[in-house]
């Protein structure tokens, strides 16, 4: 038989692990990678490391874990892969199976002929529909130039106020990597929240009031509507609907969009999403022909739609699944979650599965609702709290999807809460999970089956929550609402909700001071947590009060800072 | 209806538990707790952080999270829950539907008229059979009072050196405690390993180098005969088989047994393992006598035996299920995985579901691997290594268990393979989680999908593991086998296996430099972490070497320190 011939499109991510795990199940075949690029199999998540300063140097995003440098000799000589960097795939003849490629620093063209072909082209930043792009001083974070050039203008000229646009999670991580420098930064995000496409608004909202404590400016739902530069072609000013902000460097962090151009010509199929249309193994509409990494779209786990969610962890994923099914193993790639996490100004948070926002434009009946808790024994100093969303299918009680956010380990819950999606669990499977139990780690009942267990009691109608940012507007609407909160004097004191409607009454006295609340009247409870609001709704409810609910996730998802 | 009265014996863990969940969904019951001791629900499981004094007062460890000390008044007034400390439950008569009890500071007897009946008795510290525990310095850590009084010991009797009876859970959060202290400790241990119950063999041993790393003296198969005292009555020598050790305090630490004599008087059915046996709904044999916590036995999850494993979580669990079918829910309890976790000396570590050995010894059979690799991104600086183990059933790839162990995040790779094990997850499935990667947090592959895959490639055939306790069993036999270590020079010259059968080809030579190994025998190939040695025994299968294996796990799990 003749040797295979395998061209990867891409050579960052996806492609490299293609070319790889071809390479270590057919020895035979010939392997060549094609980047357009100078640099290959870089860590391109790491970049905002080495903005903060946190890593030092940007080779060591290129090496492997045992510190060999990534580059063409490394391929060839570990893995005999060949590297062409510098060099662009310009055409795609499926019919004589050849991609035309065209030398960038020579300009010299020639062809590849293959077998199989793999496309990993990857992703590009959208560049807003405003002036100023072109101006010095504008980035963004999408290749190693970029943040090299940014940290030397942040070091040699006097950089002091950075404007980023767009307030997703490669913006949310260059603020906190700004931030570190000790640059003022303001975001401005289009859409009415931060962290759009990761957080409903009730999560984002308690983020954002904990950006602001940091320092951040943060202006949403406000337009940019161009940027404008000094004299010497330095971006200056952004110009925005309300406003000019002053700004010495500006961050375009407006999400990203398939490289789809080289498949499109070729006559391969787009799916809805405008990004390359794959099956199950990662097949093009050319069977000859793979895609995988940011340049495809994929199922969803929970709702079977087509989505576009391009992430390094399903690049490297694809990678595999693309090689076995190379090496004639028939893998199936079985869909993402869209599990996105994010590290910024100490908060953890993310999400996996379906948002609420999500789970109801797709028509789910869904019961969703905030807990609070603490990631380990609240007698442990280095405890710390984290807020958990699930969203469940509420007939049936199937997990559709969580987010959780908290200065603490909240990627640990959402990793846990991912296995048990994937895996078809509902709210009974999260509460009876056994999870490690020491006090360091977790509290005896982790958050997980708490958040299952108050799940299990809306759902058998024990109680009814309602959420913070619902208890906001009902008081700001002047609803006609008895509020109680049942904490402790001491607590009440420390922070509180300001308003002639609220009683407080500690919990340990509710049941000999029934006579001060009326029991005709709507009562909401409320507590730090969650979980004495929810006890006292049970004692009203078991004394006969007609209409109680608490407040889920207690006063610790107040959606404002709170004084005392 | 009269009001339902309830009884729960034991007021730690379960039983409080028990009355709130009771409490909240029946607001009518008369619901009475009684415990022996003097306290009620405090966290037992802090005690070794009240020990090494990261908590530095006892109360700590008995308030609620808002701050509220758990005591008899807290009980009645927020939970309207009686509670009677200093109360020894003597006799229970099951016709009558009667308690008899004893105040322990009085002796006056009374009896407690019940509908429905908890056992939540918990158990009691093994103490061995020799001579000296009787005397002063000599504790279990069961009990605050335990704690504190050797807290006043270390702090007023100039204590150096502890020795700790038993390497379990217990005895290992005691011997990083009194290490914090600055104590020279010593654990003596009767079985071959520390942590018997929680590892196997493999991370065993690299748990004990990395104790020995920290000074800790280990003695593991080794028998105590008994404790000797000085004319004080103060403790001041172990002696053991072979020899005597000094010591002026000692910490008697070899599981525990379930408190079964209540029950057992009341004609109760035991189980297997001697503990109280009960139903899924946690009922005993009498079904007016629920029972839960230390004092019961549990179906194990993935077995579907009956076992022993007295952990606080379950307790927890156990506890809610209890109050829930007190009230009339009929809800079940599952069963559990044993999932134990632990920190000690800046490694953590723990098990789910079955061990390599109880897997085998059931009869399973197994394929067991060693995997290493980073919690995070390694170019993140605050990455820490793990190694992981996978215990898979070998025809269908199911998995079975998991053990792991690192400076690093291991408790929450040990959540998501203990909610894979509950919810039936594959190999397969664990090579497509999508868990949530950036750089803080995990590597784009996190390391249980590497896990996954490595498992993947050993059942499809692609190549063969050896652990690293198997390789240097055989090369202390003697055995002709040619291992080849894949490292870079630099990485040889720091660490390396002293002996002649060790060759080194770095991987990017090994293509050119075939000829310097044997075809017609055994090669081992090995590298620091596995995926080297793995890539290495790959193209030495592909150029057609009759047998090859590679080091599961690496160096990284290599049995002892080794040299440069």
């Amino acid at each position: 038989m003749q040797k295979q011939r395998i061209v990867v499109i891409g050579g960052v991510a996806t492609g490299p692990k293609v070319a790889a795990r071809a390479r270590r199940l057919d020895a035979e075949a010939e392997i060549t990678v094609v980047e357009r690029g100078a640099l290959v199999s870089y860590g391109n998540c790491g970049l905002p490391y080495y903005l903060s300063g946190l890593v030092s140097n940007l080779l060591e995003l290129r090496r492997t874990p045992a510190g060999l440098l990534r580059d063409e000799a490394y391929f060839w000589e570990q893995k005999r892969i060949r590297v062409l960097t510098g060099t662009l795939a310009t055409d795609i003849d499926r019919g004589r199976k050849k991609v035309a490629i065209a030398n960038l620093a020579t300009g010299e063209t020639s062809t590849l002929p293959y077998d199989k072909l793999v496309l990993a082209t990857g992703a590009h930043p959208v560049l807003p529909p405003f002036a100023g792009l072109e101006l010095k001083g504008v980035f963004t974070l999408n290749h190693p130039v970029d943040a090299e050039q940014m940290v030397t203008d942040i070091k040699t000229l006097g950089v002091k106020r950075v404007t980023i646009i767009g307030a997703g999670g490669i913006g949310l991580e260059a603020a906190d990597a700004l931030s570190t420098r000790r640059l003022q930064v303001t975001m401005v995000e289009r859409l009415p929240q931060v962290l759009p496409s990761v957080l409903d608004q009730d999560l984002a909202t308690i983020f954002t009031r904990h950006l602001e404590r940091q320092g951040v400016r943060i202006l949403t739902g406000l337009r940019v509507l161009g940027l404008e530069g000094d004299a010497s072609g330095r971006v200056r000013r952004v110009v925005t609907e309300t406003g000019v902000e002053e700004a010495d460097l500006v961050v375009v962090a407006c999400g990203v969009r398939p490289n789809v151009e080289l498949a499109r010509s070729a006559g391969l199929a787009l799916g809805e999403t405008g990004a390359i249309a794959v099956d199950q193994y990662l097949r093009t509409s050319d069977p000859d022909i793979h895609a995988g990494g940011d340049c495809v779209q994929n199922r969803h786990l929970i709702s079977g739609q087509m989505v576009y969610v391009p992430l390094a962890s399903t690049a490297a994923r694809h990678g595999r699944v693309i090689g076995d099914n190379l090496a004639g193993h028939a893998v199936r790639f079985p869909g993402i979650l869209g599990t996105t996490v994010l590290q910024a100004f100490d908060y953890n948070l993310g999400r996996t599965g379906l948002s609420e926002r999500e789970a109801r434009g797709l028509g789910y009946q869904v019961m969703a609702t905030l807990v609070s808790g603490s990631d380990s024994s609240h007698f442990h100093p280095w405890h710390g709290r984290l807020i958990l969303k699930l969203v469940v299918e509420a007939e049936s009680g199937r997990l559709l999807g969580a987010q959780a956010i908290g200065p603490s380990e909240v990627v640990k819950r959402l990793d846990v809460l991912a296995t048990a999606l994937t895996l078809g669990a509902t709210v009974d499977d999260l509460a009876s999970l056994d999870l490690g139990y020491a006090p360091p780690f977790s509290t005896p009942l982790d958050v997980v089956s708490q958040a299952g267990h108050v799940v299990q009691n809306l759902r058998r109608g024990l109680a009814k929550g309602i959420s913070p940012l619902a208890l906001k507007q009902k008081l700001a609407d002047g609803a006609d609402v008895q509020v109680l909160d049942v904490r402790q004097p001491e607590e009440v004191r420390g922070r509180s909700i300001k308003d002639r409607r609220v009683t407080s009454i500690p919990l340990g006295n509710l049941r000999e001071r029934l006579n001060e609340l009326d029991r005709a009247r709507e009562v909401i409870t409320l507590c730090e947590l969650g979980v004495r609001g929810y006890e006292a709704a049970r004692i009203l409810t078991q004394e006969g009060f007609s209409s109680v609910r608490f407040l889920s996730g207690g006063l610790a998802a107040w959606p404002d800072d709170l004084e005392g």
